[in-house]
C-alpha cells in the first residue's frame, strides 16, 4: 500500500537562477533561504553540462554519470524534505540536445546552469524525513 | 477553440508508492481511497520495468509495448478524471535508462515501482467525464 | 544568486485543445482569453508534428527544426510571462514516437495538436517582464 499524507497549500516562489551556477546547489539555497523544508520544485531552461545518476537496482548503488554539452531542459520537477534535518532538493530531470534526442537521470550536483526558471510551492503538514530504506536501499520518506 | 473549464484548489496528497506495485494501479488507488475524481498527479522514482502505450493516430489504435530493464522516471505527469463514473488517472511518463537515454509514453498497467514519490493536487468543480471522441478515437473530455 | 519573488495563487484552468490547432498559439490565446500574464502551465497528449528550437550557446541563436511524425507528448511545462507587454507562453516539451524513444526542445509554434490536456495555474503578484539578458542572449525575466 501506498503511504500519503495530506498536506496544505503554503508559499509559491518563482524565479530564475544564476548563469553559471549549480543547479541542484541553487534550487535547495532558495530553499534554505526562503525556509522551505516540504515542497515541490520545476524548472526549465538550458544547462551548460550535466551531471545525471542512474540508480542500479540489483546493487543498490548510483552510477554518475556527466553528458559533457549544452542542452535544453525540458523537464525538471522533484521534491522538498528533510534528510538529516537539513532540506533537501530530490529533483530528476529530462534533456535534450540539438538533435532532439531526450536524455535525462536523477539530478547530482555537477550539472552547471546555463538559463533556468524555476517555480518552487511549499506545503504545510507534518514533516517528510528522509531514512535508509531497507527495500531499495534509498534515503526514502518515512511516513509510518 | 480549446475548451477550459475554471476549477477550484483542492486538498493536496504527497507520499510514496510501494515497492513491486503497479504504479498506474497504485496512483488510481490512492485516488479512490482519497475521494479524487478531478485533479492532476506528477511523481518521481523509479521503475523495475515499464509498459506504454503508443497511439496510432491514422489507424487510431494504441500500441503497447514494455521495456524490460530497470529505469529512472524523470517525470510522470497526468490528471485525474471521470470515465463510466470512476475516477481515472491519465499518466503519461518519461523514463531514462543506465546511458542517460530517454523513453517514455503514455503509462499502461504493468509498469512496475521500484521507488516513487508522488503528489496529487485535487480540484473543486464541475465534473470532467470521459466519453468516445469522434475525431481522434481517444476517450476525451466532453466539455460542452 | 538565484533571483526569486514570491507569488499567490490565482486560478485554476484546465481543458482540452482543438484538434489541429498549434499548440504553443492555443495555450497562449486561453491566457489571453482568462487575463493570465503570470502563471505556469502543464500538459500532456499527443502531436501531428512538432516543431522545437535548440538554443546554440556559444553563437546565441536559436535553431528550430521539425520532427515531422505523430508522437505523445509526454510532458508540456511551462510558464506565462510578460514580454513587450504581452503575455507569453515559454514552455518546452518531451515527446515520444512509436519505438517509445523521447524526443524535446524548447516548444515552436508549427507543433501541430493531436490532442492535448492542458492544467494553467495563474499566479497573483508583481509582474514578470522579460527583456533581453546581456549574459545569455535570452529574453529572460528582469526581476532586480
Amino acid at each position: 500500500m501506498a503511504i500519503v499524507k495530506e498536506l496544505k497549500s503554503g508559499k509559491i516562489i518563482m524565479g530564475k537562477l544564476s548563469h553559471n551556477s549549480d543547479l541542484l546547489e541553487e534550487i535547495t539555497e532558495i530553499c534554505r533561504n526562503s525556509s522551505i523544508s516540504l515542497g515541490k520544485v520545476e524548472a526549465l531552461g538550458a544547462i551548460k553540462k550535466a551531471r545525471l545518476g542512474y540508480y542500479h537496482q540489483q546493487v543498490r548503488e548510483y552510477a554518475f554519470f556527466t553528458i559533457d554539452k549544452p542542452m535544453e531542459i525540458t523537464c525538471l520537477i522533484g521534491n522538498i524534505s528533510l534528510k538529516e534535518n537539513k532540506p533537501v532538493v530530490h529533483a530528476h530531470i529530462t534533456l535534450s540536445d540539438e538533435k532532439g534526442n531526450a536524455h535525462g537521470g536523477h539530478l547530482a550536483p555537477g550539472t552547471i546552469v546555463f538559463a533556468c526558471e524555476v517555480l518552487i510551492q511549499a506545503f504545510d503538514g507534518q514533516e517528510f524525513k528522509r531514512d535508509f530504506d531497507q527495500e531499495t536501499g534509498l534515503p526514502l520518506w518515512n511516513l509510518k
